[in-house]
């Protein structure tokens, strides 16, 4: 499709999801990296790759000869050399040399990004020991003292807790020049993938939340369950951040979410990024795929999840044999909705990647639930309690209609759906109602429940202002008998609908929420079937009871 | 995962894409084909692949000595070759060279089934002249002459028109033996993949719709756009077909649906499919990772599809260049939820298969439309109308409620919502209405619009007897001004929620139904976004209105 051949320095996994991308596409790719049977090299028969270190400036050479596009799976690479094959122009290099050489250098990484108006943690440059200890009196304590080169999985960090660690940090960082940086006390981690084409035009993927054990990312939640405002703000901080750096292809941003809602960036990687993994069965172009068409300048794929959620789970070896990285892949041929990928390494060893599986589901819930035993399988006795968005909204005018609304609050839980209730009142925080009806779907609300009394404005003043439908409960208030409620709450105009449910009836507000979460999620419907069924066998029970005692005694 | 090594006899795009399967499982494969090149052996470096025939015996037994498990990517291999390695017992076969040689030859294959209580379109054997006569006169005309054996993409098949094609088509396919089967004025083509494990156990994948063109395989449609009750007996005939041939892997079962509702059962490929092509992107496992996994014994992956629609459109090669096959795939790369399979074939010619394009699609009608700039590309002028399920159903109690309730189904029409509309009485026709109640989820509806005046049963008793959300409309009668069918509707008992709108508001009902949609198909969330900013633009310009002409004048 693309006469342009392709060099990757780099054959490990993420140069073998690259040639799976590829190969797709026809594309000719060629590796260099050591190993004889380097992962990426297991998939691609088609070329002579070359055996050699990616940072040797003449297996560098020999590949760019054969070659139209260099690129890299792993940022720490000669880029010295890239940089002097750039520049001689023969051989396309992307990402850009430069961009590699400032992502290479953490300090240069943050000071350029803080550059172009991306927020960071606070950090300094720390040359000696007395700056160190400047940077304990600026910061306070704990703080972080990083290397600025050759950093991954949390090597090249240390948490500095009192002015006791500085001599130690300093002598067990010792090998590259230092930075500091202030503790960060984040709540969530997030990352975003971002494609950027050499034109400048980029795309980004949906925000995941990333779980990191032992420094080493764990879990990889897709989309991030967290507030659709949070989504919007990290997105956009990282696609500014890329479209700061010149060269194309895909790009991981990894990123703090304070308690505060702020939102800090914590490191970027120049290549397919593991938070990038679950793209493969998620997303309708996966971050390789789309590695492969911004290199070649190539159009760019939809980033959109095609499933409504994934969780990402990666396969570290340990000190034991193979068969204990196995153990969570036996689980998950077991788990619908789970593919398993292993790279072909045929050493395990404590902490390397090995493999990783990707779960999706018809909701979180039940991403979450396919996921369980694999986990376990994993990590035996640790109960992850991994978050979920809510689904339905319940809203209420006061909290005098609480006792009417929390029965269907009670049938939500019962059936399992994630939901948040609060006191939304269209008279007295009309600027509540306002703000809560047009983010909700944003938030990822499905359906929202609004019960009021009297007047009741309230559910069809929310249906005004989101394209979600609206479940309208009329409460009965003490005059009326809630018909002024219920003819308040059907009787909307043309143009605006609120689904109305029987006065004081919350339970069928619930269960009409649940059916339309139903129609779209065949677990949901399931459990609604059944709840019908259970229904009628309790009617059946009274049936029997009535013809076994009689009317006179029932 | 497991040790048992793979030899695949055939290294075409079917191998290509189960070695695609195996190395995400580390499995090892062995490719007995002809070509160095072969597309199976492009993407497998791990292994010296064997160059030869797949029906020469010497070239089968060099490749059974180096692996635990033999399969197919094709049935025109030498099956009794495959018969005696399985006798001796020390290398397995899947599926089983019985299954293979049964189905080699489609007159056996169709007796085999058939005598498993499968439909099939009547048949016989013609040995000579005078017994394809005999087809003629006993199943009259056009009927086909088929051959036994070796017979694919519509090759092997004679439409015989009339007594004086008998000779023309005896000469034509004068290499194999032949039998008569009764023309099959079929609606729709079929198919579904079934995959077996050697234990008996078998899944099936979701109903497909197939279409032709030249006899080779168009477009697949999945999930076929038929009704829920078709559905599920194909699938049953499919499974139960499987169910009869020993041995372990995946099957292509390719029926056609007749005017009446039958379903005949056309033929059985004992390999991946081009018609399961689209469960790589579309379904929880893909058709490829479930042979691998059905041969060497593993559990079954699920079979459900991930994503709500998914078309697959082959690329054929034509006689001109390889330009010309990429032109559709260019269109792809612009289209947001498809993905191009290249098969790595250097030659191309006419009719031979270069490759695929999925389109996925969080809705049929998304998917239709991603699919037609790729379509044109590929057919220009040709506009190739496919059909839609319905997703909303409108039903009311009696013509008489037609004019209310087709303001809502135009509603639904403006929007692009596939809907079905009609008459069901809860009084007149209840068991029709239980019919339709109860069939409703299979069927493919989301949601349901009952309307009914006065004593208005319908909605509420629909609402007893599906899972689905129902919206109920109240049709104002010649007394009680409607009040008396808002009651009836939105009155319902603790246990069955019936979503009410206003009198007479069918409006409002079908766009209930809209954003119970758009909750989960975002392009129908942002349709209803435009619907509200038009509904403000056009009050805004009553406001420009009556400030310029003032109220007196207006």
């Amino acid at each position: 499709m693309n006469p342009q051949r392709v060099g990757i320095l780099g054959g490990g996994q993420l140069g073998r999801m690259m040639v799976e991308a590829a190969s797709r596409l026809n594309l000719s790719v060629t590796i260099l990296d050591g190993p004889e049977d380097a992962p990426a090299k297991q998939i691609e028969n088609t070329q002579a790759h070359i055996p050699g270190a990616f940072n040797d400036p003449a297996k560098i050479r020999e590949l760019a000869s054969k070659v139209d596009v260099l690129t890299v799976e792993i940022e720490h690479v000669n880029a010295r050399v890239l940089a002097e094959i750039e520049a001689e122009g023969k051989v396309k290099v992307h990402p850009s040399a430069k961009t590699i050489l400032t992502i290479q250098d953490k300090y240069a990484q943050k000071q350029h990004v803080v550059a172009h108006g991306v927020p960071v943690a606070d950090f300094m440059e720390t040359p000696d020991e007395t700056a160190v200890e400047g940077a304990g009196t600026l910061f306070g304590y704990p703080f972080m003292l990083k290397s600025k080169t050759m950093a991954y999985d949390g090597k090249g960090n240390y948490v500095v807790k009192s002015k006791d660690d500085i001599k130690p940090a300093m002598a067990a960082l010792s090998k590259t020049p230092l930075y500091a940086e202030k503790w960060a006390p984040f709540v969530k981690e997030l990352a975003v993938m971002v494609v950027r084409r050499a034109n400048g035009e980029v795309r980004s993927y949906p925000m995941v939340e990333t779980i990191h054990k032992n420094s080493i990312c764990h879990l990889v939640i897709a989309p991030a369950q967290v507030d659709g405002a949070v989504l919007e703000k990290a997105q956009a901080i990282a696609e500014n951040a890329i479209k700061s750096f010149p060269g194309a292809g895909i790009f991981g941003v990894e990123m703090f979410l304070m308690e505060d809602g702020q939102i800090l960036l914590n490191e970027i990687a120049p290549r397919p990024h593991n938070s990038g993994h679950y793209t493969i069965e998620a997303c309708d172009t996966s971050q390789y795929e789309n590695h492969m068409r911004a290199i070649l300048d190539m159009p760019l794929g939809s980033t959109a999840m095609k499933v409504p959620a994934s969780i990402m789970v990666n396969i570290l070896g340990s000190n034991e044999s193979m068969e204990d990285c196995y153990a969570p892949c036996h689980e998950a041929l077991l788990a619908d909705g789970a593919t398993i990928h292993l790279y072909g390494k045929k050493a395990c060893r404590a902490g390397r990647k090995m493999g990783h599986i990707t779960v999706v589901g018809e909701s979180m819930m039940q991403a979450q639930a396919r996921l369980k035993p694999i986990l376990e399988a994993m990590e035996p006795g640790v109960d992850r309690q991994l978050s979920l968005r809510p689904l339905v909204g319940i809203i209420m005018g006061s909290d005098s209609d609480l006792p009417v609304m929390k029965v269907g609050a009670q049938i939500l839980k019962d059936f399992g759906i994630p939901f948040e209730l609060s006191i939304v009142s269209a008279h007295r925080t009309p600027l509540r109602m306002v703000e809560y009806a047009q983010s909700a779907a944003k938030r990822g609300l499905k359906a929202i429940i609004a019960g009021a009394g009297g007047a009741a404005h309230l559910p069809g003043m929310v249906a005004a202002m989101t394209p979600l439908p609206v479940i309208g409960v009329p409460v009965k208030g003490s005059s009326l008998d809630g018909v002024d409620s219920l003819h308040s709450i059907v009787q909307m105009p043309r143009g605006v609908p609120v689904a109305t449910v029987a006065i004081n009836n919350s339970t069928n507000a619930a269960l009409l929420a649940i059916r339309m979460l139903g129609a779209f999620i065949p677990g949901v419907l399931e459990r609604m079937d059944d709840y019908m069924k259970k229904m009628e066998t309790e009617v059946m029970r009274k049936v029997d009871k009535l013809d076994t005692v009689g009317w006179e005694q029932y």
